[in-house]
């Protein structure tokens, strides 16, 4: 018996499209369905064994479905969860891929009335630049973090199930709270990404951008590789973990003023300070 | 005849080291003198075969030599011209690899008294995280770039020597204006430098900031790569490009704002008109 009968990917991208082949490579799928907006995607991931069936209509595609994984992004978690609320059958487990955890939680409530005990929100922390279901690939969640932040509610068999999915899948996966899950990816990701966007925007707005692009080496590649990103994606990331994100944001503004007093004064022992003391945290982290 | 009788390396680490492999390697150097303060790095440098001979002493070293190099960090250059001022030959060729050159030109005229005919400004635009002579090879600047910044005074005969250096070395020559120069490098290298620096600080400086890093991916660790650059060389860099890179920080601040404000009020539009703008930019200078 596989582990899931028939699995449901309701956005079938890089993310949702990777965790089904993951599972189909395993053995551990019986068959995988489909639903997406665009014929096109849907039609690319048929011819690539991505999916199985493809639906455009969410409410019948999660109908005998055991698993159903929301990969949409996340400010159409609502609408979707709507969708799917009376057709989803009672004991399916339902899980999501979002970069954020409160907001989404917050949507699946408003959309059942309550917080469903199946509903295990997760996060695999994992993608890269490329989109939609040609990008997908079985191998993406080798060694990679999945956090899954389960509530109060949460039925312990429904979270044991996705953990086994994940692990299956390669990825390692760990636990933490709704709201420290926020605030970490805050730091880690959505701020980056401001500042790769930011920067890169900044730039292009120069009236010699092109002649600045020109001569832009590889670590200004490395570093605003992240600004390729979907920005429709980003969008909602950052309206959907707002009050994370002002946090971060305001304290890296604060951090910016001090590295700019120091340059404006010339003060050596105040920047040598801050770049020392960012390398030795930065050499640490990277082991 | 190989192209540069005898060489003079002052600062035999990344940069100076691996030039002079890549003339040795195109048998385009007779000999190469190395000249630093540590005796470690030196003995090192002349075991990997970087230098033939070692000295602490940059006024001899110079003597016999036809072209030397300054790679040394770009605040001690008017301590060492004026060390080799009145030792080094007539006709030798003179040039260094600073990161910024307004202020390199100023400090080499302020030790000669007036800017030497045979000084070429240059900067190639290669490097890694790594330093020493141990980190030298001869093929870092394989397709790099390399800008030379000549003044009016510059002796056209010292530029093509300068340019034919880089040329065997594997690089691509460009000239540009001083100032021109320290603008560009401004925004695409020394900008980039502290937002990366400013950003791991500031989460080092976050309370939990251990459990933070923890769950810092891929997207992360790039955009911080440059984070991991010397402290040391990065304060001589602020410092002595201090009025561009004032520029482009307070621009930067600008739009950091824009985007912020944008979080606040929940602009979608706003905020997808930024992403979308930085992602065509990128896109397109990355071809």
């Amino acid at each position: 018996m596989p582990e899931v009968d028939r699995l449901c990917i309701i956005g079938v991208g890089l993310i949702g499209g990777s965790l089904a082949l993951a599972l189909k490579e395993a053995g551990e799928v019986g068959s995988v369905i489909g639903v997406g907006r665009s014929a096109a995607n849907l039609d690319e991931a048929l011819r690539l064994g991505v999916i199985d069936e493809a639906s455009h209509d969410a409410a019948s595609a999660v109908e005998g479905a055991d698993v159903v994984v929301l990969a949409v992004p996340v400010g159409t978690t609502r609408q979707v969860s709507e969708q799917i609320r009376d057709h989803i059958a009672e004991d399916a487990v339902l899980t999501d891929v979002g970069s954020v955890k409160g907001d989404v939680v917050a949507q699946v409530e408003a959309a059942f009335g309550r917080v469903p005990a199946n509903f295990v929100p997760g996060h695999p922390i994992a993608g890269t630049e490329r989109s939609g279901a040609a990008a997908a690939f079985a191998t993406l969640y080798d060694n990679r973090r999945v956090l899954l932040t389960p509530l109060p509610e949460t039925n312990p068999d429904a979270l044991a199930k996705v953990r086994r999915l994940w692990e299956i899948a390669g990825a390692e996966v760990e636990e933490m709270a709704v709201a420290h899950h926020d605030a970490v990816l805050a730091a880690t990701s959505h701020l980056p990404h401001m500042l790769a966007f930011g920067l890169v925007d900044c730039l292009a707005r120069l009236e010699d951008s092109g002649e600045i692009f020109r001569y832009a080496a590889g670590g200004f590649r490395d570093f605003t590789r992240i600004a390729s990103s979907d920005p429709v994606m980003w969008r909602d990331i950052c309206l959907h973990n707002r009050d994370a994100l002002l946090r971060v944001m305001t304290r890296f503004e604060a951090e910016m003023a001090e590295l700019k007093k120091a340059v404006e004064q010339g003060d050596a022992d105040g920047l040598t300070e801050i770049f020392a003391r960012a390398k030795a945290a930065r050499d640490r982290f990277t082991g």
